[in-house]
Order: structure tokens, then C-alpha cells, then sequence
């Protein structure tokens, strides 16, 4: 019983693996639409999100399972619980993916994001895969020193972000307002991808180390928004 | 023991409940802050959000030790996880009313909204403080009735999230960039907070009924992120 008990838990992480690496190719190609104003790119990661949802249902529902039939305690209930709230993490991260792909969508045939902002936001993309991989490898191995550099990569979005909003703050900046307002949603929504990751990444601190890291329920830099 | 554990139960509820009045009130003090530029009031706001975690902290590790002592199956069961859920919506919306308030602090002495928009946000405010106030009756009554009111209500939100945008790609629109991008985002701050006080209610459909209504994981009308 208990191993397969334990398979069960096993399949759980793998399940939370898998949905990181969806989220992660949703957040590259969603970058990739915005960034080339790429209609039918932009469209197949807004369908394709429809998977991300698929797998936090059924996940969902085997942790349920696994309370309901196995009446775990102590570290696996925690882990069955985590387990549930890094779903919602990972789900959240598929609908900004989403999100992105939507404002290619909405400004198509024009480009969203304006030249010069268009280095900035191909980092943002790349570190957002990047997170997710990590976030995937963090759940798979519990490596603490992996968690540790996701942080920093989140720390790199987030000076991406600040350095955005600086642009938009600039005398230089002489963009039409909706390309203003297109710019700060989308660079809120890279930002908000990293904080994603990052509570899935301080979870599985929490279940090796049993201490919140700081902020666990607030990750990121959200106290100012705007920087 | 049955007894106790239905009273455990009714004291998630009163917890979550007790959670929708913070949050409420803390949009209500932070949509004032924000347009009387009220420092003193926004950074109470921001202060009392910590409030709000501790609440889901408290609320989540009671949740882990009914399903660790209680063991509970079906329904029990469902309302225990969906508690979990109903909390982490519930941290978002404190957290999303501490988001306005720091753009009030971030501006400050000048009005982070332009007069011409202070009508549209003040409406934003009112809908977001009467949502917060009927989503914690749909925990109390589980009245049906009213989460259908609270998703009309999410929706002349969401219209006024519109509207905003629209005002932006106006040709009359002449405010500088950063005001911009501060509408763009308080507006959206506005719309998620009603997304998750319907996700809540959603919930509590699905807890009566065992159909999720549909769009449960992605309330709100989010595939187009801006109109």
C-alpha cells in the first residue's frame, strides 16, 4: 500500500513537471507572436492554453484522490497539498503565456510591442522559459541550489521589467497611447510569470526545509507595481 | 466527533468569510487613496495587507489539520480543498487592492488618475467593494441566487475595464505616458479582483451543484486582455 502510495506522489510530481514545460513552450512562442506580430502563432498558444487548464483539472482531481483514499499525514499530506497550490501557480503561468499571445492577437497586423522595446521583451521571454524549465527541474530533483538561481533569474526579469517602465517614463518615449498601455500589461505579465514560478519553487523549499521562504505568499517585487 | 469536524468546517467558511469583509474594505481604502492621493490612507492599506496573508495562513494550516485528523471523504472533502482554493483567490484580492494602493504611494502628491477617468475608477471601487461583501454571503448562504448577481455585477466591471481602454485609444486622450500605464494597470487590478471574487463564487456553485459552472479556472473575461 504504501508504495504504491508513494508511486502515486511520484506521478503527482511528474504531472506538475509536465505542466512547467507546457507553460514554458506557451511563454516562447508566445513571445515569439508578440514579438513578430505572428497572427497564427498568437492563436494556437491562446487554444493551446486549453491543455494547461486539461492538466490542472486532472491533477486536481488525483490529489483529491489521494486524500480521499490514502488519508495522508504529516510531510505527504503536505506534499499532496502543495501539490494543489502549485497547480494553480503553474495554471496562472499558462494564462499569462495566454494573455501575451492575446495582445498580438488584438494590435495584429500591427506589432504590439514598439523596436525599441523589442530586446527587452526577447530577454523577458527567454528568462520566462528559462524559469519554467527550472521550476519543472526543481520539482523533479527538490534542488535547493536550483531554486536558489531560479530567484536570480526572477531578480533579472524583474530589472527588465523596472527598466520597461523607465522607457515609458523617458522624455524619449513619443509611442501612441495604446502602445503605452500594451507595453506596461505585457511587461507586468513576464513579471507575474516569474512570481508564478517562483511560488513553485519556495513550495518545494517549504517541503524540503519545512520553513516558508520569505515573502512565500507574496513572491516578487509586487509592493510597488510600478518601478 | 462528527459534530466537531461540521463545526470545523463552519469555521473555514467564517474564516473565508471574515477574509471577503478585509479585502473589501481594503479596495474601498485603497480606491479612495488612489484618487484623493491619499498617502497616509495608501500606505495603511498597504500595512494592513499583511493582515490578509496572515488570515490565509491561518485559514490553510487549519485546512491541513482537519484533512490530517479528520481523514474526510466526498463532499467533506471537496469543501476542505476548495477552502484552500477559495483562500489563495482571496490573498490575490488583497493583494490586488494593495496594488492600487502602491500606485497611489508611487505617484504621490500628484493624482495617479486623470480627472476625466476619476468617475469610471470611483464606479470600479464601489463594484469591487460590493463584489468582495456578496462573495463572502455566497460562503455564509451558499445562496445561488446571489452568485449570479455577483457574476452581473464582474460583469459591468469588466465593461468599465473596457471603457477605460477605450478612453486610452482615444484621440482625445493627451496624458502622459506613465499615467497611462498606470490606468492601464490599476484598470486591470480592478478587473482580476473581480475575477477572483467569481472564481470564489464559482466554488461555492460547484460545492452545491458538483458542476463547475464554466470557465471555472479562468474567470473573467481574460482571453482578451484588453478591449
Amino acid at each position: 500500500m504504501r508504495d504504491v502510495f508513494h508511486h502515486e506522489l511520484d506521478q503527482l510530481a511528474e504531472r506538475l513537471q509536465a505542466m512547467t514545460g507546457l507553460v514554458g513552450v506557451a511563454m516562447g512562442s508566445a513571445t515569439r507572436a508578440l514579438l513578430e506580430a505572428d497572427l497564427r502563432l498568437a492563436e494556437s498558444v491562446i487554444a493551446d492554453d486549453a491543455q494547461v487548464d486539461e492538466a490542472q483539472r486532472d491533477l486536481d482531481e488525483r490529489a483529491v484522490q489521494i486524500l480521499a483514499r490514502q488519508s495522508p499525514v504529516a510531510t505527504d499530506l503536505r506534499v499532496v497539498v502543495a501539490s494543489l497550490r502549485m497547480s494553480s501557480s503553474l495554471e496562472r503561468m499558462g494564462d499569462l503565456a495566454r494573455h501575451v499571445a492575446a495582445l498580438a492577437r488584438l494590435r495584429y497586423p500591427r506589432h504590439a510591442i514598439p523596436d525599441s522595446l523589442r530586446g527587452t521583451f526577447a530577454e523577458m521571454g527567454d528568462i520566462g522559459q528559462r524559469i519554467a524549465v527550472k521550476a519543472g527541474q526543481v520539482i523533479a530533483t527538490r534542488d535547493l541550489e536550483l531554486a536558489a538561481e531560479l530567484e536570480r533569474d526572477d531578480d533579472a526579469l524583474d530589472a527588465l521589467h523596472r527598466r520597461t517602465f523607465q522607457v515609458l517614463s523617458s522624455v524619449e518615449w513619443a509611442e501612441a497611447a495604446d502602445t503605452t498601455a500594451d507595453v506596461a500589461l505585457a511587461s507586468r505579465y513576464f513579471e507575474r510569470f516569474g512570481d508564478h514560478a517562483i511560488s513553485v519553487a519556495r513550495r518545494v523549499n517549504f517541503l524540503v526545509t519545512g520553513e516558508y521562504a520569505p515573502g512565500t505568499h507574496s513572491p516578487g517585487p509586487e509592493l510597488e507595481p510600478i518601478g
